[in-house]
């Protein structure tokens, strides 16, 4: 595995960890201190913002995990790659994609922008 | 088609515009005057920038389009949608993905994102 994998999955052992304090240690370390977060639910989250988003998600899904299910894609300090969820029964979720821009010595990410599921065919009406 | 769908379709016709002028008039009319755009090959390009990259782009390989193959999804001002690009003899090269953000009004393009080919599957070994 490269740097920036083992960066990319140790963020989603974050959203994926029980433990509060080992959660928060896990996304810390991932990220820029001025890390952005914005999926399909929230909008531009700082840190503690997407803590408290991670923690609740817990709460209404314990024990599921957020698991990288591509190869990292990346190119000028921006990568792409797609997650799911995993249910503690083993039930996946559809494949999300997340788009990162890594801090300048490519060592944490300094925003992330996701999408949820795949994308959808475009319309022969519309083609 | 929503407005968003007709602004990236008007800004795939400016990459696949043979007329620099209209070229440069459907680029103009889908970017904002500061956007920026990076791929694999071009690293946080401005509109000039951009416009010479795509007159570089159709003499290797005149007549060739850029067609929006996914519906576009979108939220809190973001997007991403796959696109291909067809040769005058009809082949299309693989489909790569754009995430563009939008100015507040949602009328134009203020960045682009794309990234080229399908993402690869995560190598079992790395799992």
């Amino acid at each position: 595995m490269t740097d920036l994998e083992r960066l990319i999955d140790q963020y989603c052992e974050g959203w994926s960890c029980p433990s509060p304090e080992a959660r928060e240690a896990l996304i810390r370390r991932s990220l820029t201190e001025d890390a952005t977060y914005t999926d399909p639910r929230v909008d531009n989250l700082n840190v503690p913002g997407l803590l408290d988003h991670i923690a609740r998600i817990q709460q209404s899904r314990p024990g599921a995990k957020v698991i990288r299910t591509s190869a990292v894609d990346s190119h000028h300090g921006l990568a792409r790659f797609n997650w799911h969820v995993v249910l503690p029964d083993g039930t996946t979720l559809p494949e999300g994609i997340d788009v990162i821009e890594l801090s300048a010595d490519g060592a944490r990410i300094r925003s992330i922008i996701g999408f949820f599921g795949p994308l959808r065919n475009r319309p022969a009406a519309d083609a």
